[in-house]
């Protein structure tokens, strides 16, 4: 391997030599003919190996609960105690706050806002549908379908700026203390998806404590990798409705989270934590849709974790799993792309993916570079609300579905086309 | 037992005779201190025993369809191909126009709605919500968490007296002709709730077939008891989807069903079925919230029944366990009021409800007799919009819950319930 330079540095025709060169390598990319798919945070098959169990549990005759409720039946609207409380103390919730669901936590903040459109929150003078606009923060880069939500119901998204420990906090006190109609913030707090940010506790304590110029402003706070950590120590849950109440503002953060990425991705168990009020709120208008959640697969998941540290337990041999993916991507992108410096990425503790930037004006020419070589991104912009990356910059990979050696193969593919898009943007400007 | 003679005939000494006599036996039927309950359509524990084996289906390494889909990861939003089939089998619906979703088809229903208001279907003119008055037509007595959903989001609910063959259609003709604001109206056709009537075929033709000044009313035709009949023959699935098409309004109806009362009442999978424009614009939505229903709990049920015929022998043993308790619930009905004229009930074919009504202004005084007693009845007025029954006549019960035993207890109660609130109202009138 010749030794790279640094491209934004060569002389036209050193930048025609690598074209070249970078060409070569893209054309006998597209000539293995592989088909592999980096764009969605699945679970490979091996972890979801991990709870096989869960295919015949709870067992034969097993179906009551500790109370003698008998899963089977209609009820429940709060879903079953034990398993609330084994999921309580992994989040920092007490029980009473906190309530267990289907199997999608996105369903129920889909269902919040549909809610507070329709009917607004305990806190809200009318209900949001009837606001001339109703306007949410996005820190960005962010979660796609978090954004898709909004979008769909003609909220304004406003873009803000993600850090290493959260998002740009002085601009969100700044609007969120000027304008009303910001009614809502997504948050996703612990290994965010896709930077891997954690949020610190004094971002945390800003958010809920910060001035509102809107009586019903709300923190969406998705924590879906709460326990997901890639290291050793996984970071602490943060106490947001214990901080929130301190700060005079209960009702402000509604709290979401899910054993999707910790039994099985399309048939775990969601969760819902809130002030006493925002979950009699959430009862009220559930109890509406639903006569309960499936108690049999909330039964099936308390038999199977047992108690908190089970489910540690369980996350330890995720990270197992997950730990060397991610290190394998760290390692290619270091390899293929550390010396040319065209592009940084993030090296997440936890949660899901890898966060990567390419140089500005290139991310879409990546993407569809990748596509022809039959590797699947996540599409450009996907990570901005509106699907707009101001910078055509951010590229969001998802390590965990494939095994090693595909993995191998798309990442080293990634690494042919950030250099050969980069290449081609740096002539176009040196012409 | 003296020879009971018509309490509306008696003379003001003879009534005071039968108030005494009923009254003695009410003081002894609340000695008794019952605690039953007849409220609720809920299926008895032998009937949820009926699906022991779902409590460890699918089975250690079970976990692919027939397509080679992995079933324990995200995706699949429409549901699993095989079980749609069974079930499109069973309804009549082509499996292209047949969603599988989760455990409450309710959930669909108050969705469909949600969505109607939020964004307007397909042929709205505009988002519901956006309209001055949203208009709902509700055949009464019905189902009350249908009433209570449209009650929820503030939509105008007419009510419609039932017939046995269906809604009163010529006042659904002339009303659905008249009035845009009329968007909906909630159907239950096959067995209905609380009656036990079963739609004909040419009430489900005018229903699709009649003119509507609303370019977007909806049937929201939810087949809840589809293969519940009590008697051998079971009423077959009408075809409303291909009327509506026929009649030249593919997208009218909107059909819900679900296996809530086939396997376990809380853990079913439920069922989503529309004109091709129907699915596409409810999986739009729909993708907002979640990533793909619960595939490992639709393969649990497709391993269970293995195809329609299993699930027909499946509905047979509850039958059993059921058609023994309506017969119980006539023949007490028939014993204790049968010759006093003071009350008329239904015959059901199929389903869960007995709809029983008595001399008109005490069904809410028997009710309350009934829960000094400890028997639990549905509250006054619930099979009607807003709760408002007009003439306060109407009593629900639901026999499937309790043992034959309480059952006998509860019933017997209720009778007594009855002739008590009866003479006194008679004398009352007759002071």
């Amino acid at each position: 391997m010749p030794v790279q330079t640094q491209i934004g540095l060569m002389t036209h025709e050193e930048l025609r030599a690598e074209l070249e060169r970078h060409t070569a390598k893209y054309e006998q990319l597209k000539a293995e003919k592989l088909k592999l798919d980096l764009t969605r945070g699945k679970p490979a098959p091996e972890q979801l190996d991990l709870s096989t169990d869960l295919l015949s549990l709870p067992g034969d005759g097993d179906f009551r609960d500790a109370d003698g409720t008998d899963c089977r039946n209609y009820g429940g609207l709060a879903g079953l105690p034990e398993l609330r409380a084994i999921f309580g103390e992994l989040l920092g919730i007490p029980v009473a706050n906190l309530l267990a669901g289907g199997n999608a936590s996105l369903e129920i903040m889909h269902d919040t806002i549909a809610f507070s459109l329709l009917h607004g929150t305990p806190d809200s003078p009318r209900p949001w549908s009837q606001e001339p606009v109703v306007k949410f923060l996005c820190p960005a880069p962010g979660y796609d379908r978090h954004f898709a939500i909004t979008e769909s119901y003609g909220v304004e998204m406003i873009a803000i700026p993600m850090r290493d420990d959260g998002p740009d906090m002085p601009k969100v006190i700044e609007l969120v203390a000027a304008d009303p109609q910001i009614k809502g913030m997504w948050c996703v707090p612990a290994y965010s998806n896709p930077t891997g940010a954690v949020y610190s506790e004094s971002v945390a304590r800003a958010l809920v404590s910060m001035p509102a110029a809107a009586p019903d402003f709300r923190i969406f706070w998705d924590n879906a990798y709460a326990v997901h950590p890639l290291v050793a120590e996984c970071t602490p849950a943060l106490d947001v409705l214990g901080m929130a109440a301190e700060a005079g503002h209960p009702n402000r953060p509604l709290v979401f989270a899910s054993t999707s990425k910790i039994t099985f991705a399309g048939s775990g168990v969601s969760f819902f934590g809130g002030s006493e009020q925002n979950v009699a709120w959430y009862l009220q208008h559930l109890g509406k849709k639903t006569i309960g959640p499936d108690k049999v697969n909330q039964l099936r998941h308390l038999r199977f974790f047992k108690d908190a540290a089970g489910v540690r337990a369980h996350m330890d041999k995720h990270r197992e799993i997950l730990a060397p993916k991610f290190a394998l991507v760290r390692s290619i992108l270091e390899d293929r792309l550390g010396a040319s410096k065209v592009a940084s990425w993030t090296d997440p503790k936890g949660g899901y993916f890898v966060s990567l930037d390419v140089v500005d004006g290139t991310a879409k020419r990546v993407i569809e570079l990748a596509k022809k070589a039959g590797i699947a991104l996540t599409a450009a912009g996907s990570a901005f609300p509106y699907k707009q990356d101001p910078a055509d910059r951010n590229i969001r990979l998802a390590p965990s579905f494939p095994s090693m050696d595909e993995l191998a193969k798309a990442m080293d593919g990634v690494a042919t086309c950030v250099l050969l898009a980069a290449t081609e943007h740096a002539l176009t400007k040196n012409q």
